[in-house]
């Protein structure tokens, strides 16, 4: 309970089935504090045992005392990923009211609950058969870029990234400057594949002089080490 | 059943759930022809019906006799997406039997059974829930990521796609030259995003100097127009 009260900025997993626990393996990953609602009192018993430093709470996610026990006020996003649309509606439908800027991301099983579920506040709703049928088809039609993907995920060697590089972050020599003296700074091997302008708009294989403003991002592709680098972090 | 006689080197859908229909329009997006079994009588009149130009065969696949129908011997790729794993687990044993160098690509429900499934014949095995809660973590952690892999598949403007050319598809003049000869013939506008080498091996972001030489493969990121030109195809 205590770990949770102090918790601000975290994200909610709502349900934790396969779908719930892959995405809890990810924000492990990329470091980012979480919480995981889940009803099924013998299943969260056994995965707490295995897994002891994630915070759970025992408690079913349609209900809103357990959501703002779960501190939904304060969180950043949430994720729901029960089985059942219907609950997932639900509970996005209880989360938007109760915290009116959260990112709300939510799992559907039916295509016909796509507009429900944006309807009900969620910003993004996500397939899993569909994605997964993508990727299988993927393999067949295109397999070294499936394999190229998998790669960058790094199962060998050091981990590839896709970042994307807030004009604040870069050093300030670089600043303003064109894309050519921000890729040549440092040397440091990273490869910029696309720009995000002020206005949300994507460039990819941008031009070499195309200047860095204030409000822009570079895509970049790289490991974390060239990255830091490019940001200047390692001078 | 004309159609299915003259197939060869097509890939062959097992089951057309959610699953097995995205994966059939991602094929149909790349141009690859297919075949769908699908053993649910109503199911299949319903989506024939929605979809007339798709070759479909009623049947259950995990009889030989019903793989043999739709050509396996001559198939190039089976996906077999159906809910239980131990019908795909059968499936994938038929198919690896009656053709010994097919691509074979499952879906899995439960971690349990991908290592069965590979013991089975199976080359990839797909988990969606699993590729689903990472994408739905990654809209949380990396959100400009994720819109601009989105914004790469196109939903506004010229696709975008990641292609694999081989040494033996780029234009006679820029064959064993340096990648910086490679990219820069014809101004094309294609950015090369990494390199997999004769041994099957992949360089992310390589060095400019490097030769492309027989059996490598530049991975680049373009246009279908911008690759095209690349490979000389428009010239």
């Amino acid at each position: 309970m205590k770990a949770i009260d102090k918790l601000s900025g975290h994200v909610i997993i709502c349900g934790f089935g396969r779908n719930g626990q892959q995405a809890a393996l990810t924000l492990k990953i990329h470091n980012v504090p979480f919480v995981i609602l889940e009803k099924n009192e013998e299943r969260m018993g056994r995965i707490s045992a295995d897994h002891p430093t994630l915070i759970f709470l025992l408690g079913d996610a349609t209900e809103d005392e357990v959501l703002k026990r779960a501190g939904i006020e304060n969180a950043r996003a949430l994720i729901t990923a029960l089985p059942e649309d219907a609950d997932n509606v639900f509970i996005v439908l209880s989360a938007r009211a109760m915290n009116n800027t959260i990112q709300i991301i939510s799992r559907a099983s039916d295509y016909s609950s796509i507009l429900k579920l944006k309807k009900a506040g969620a910003n993004n709703v996500i397939m899993p058969d569909r994605i997964g049928g993508t990727h299988m088809a993927t393999l067949v039609s295109k397999p070294d870029v499936v394999e190229f993907i998998d790669f960058l995920s790094g199962e060998e060697g050091e981990p590839i990234h896709i970042e994307s590089v807030a004009y604040e972050h870069l050093p300030d020599e670089v600043k303003d400057k064109s894309l050519k003296d921000v890729m040549n700074w440092q040397k440091t091997g990273v490869n910029c594949i696309g720009i995000k302008n002020a206005e949300g708009k994507f460039l990819i294989n941008p031009p070499d002089e195309i200047v860095i403003e204030k409000g822009m991002r570079v895509i970049v592709l790289g490991t974390k080490r060239q990255i830091d680098e490019m940001k200047g972090n390692l001078a």
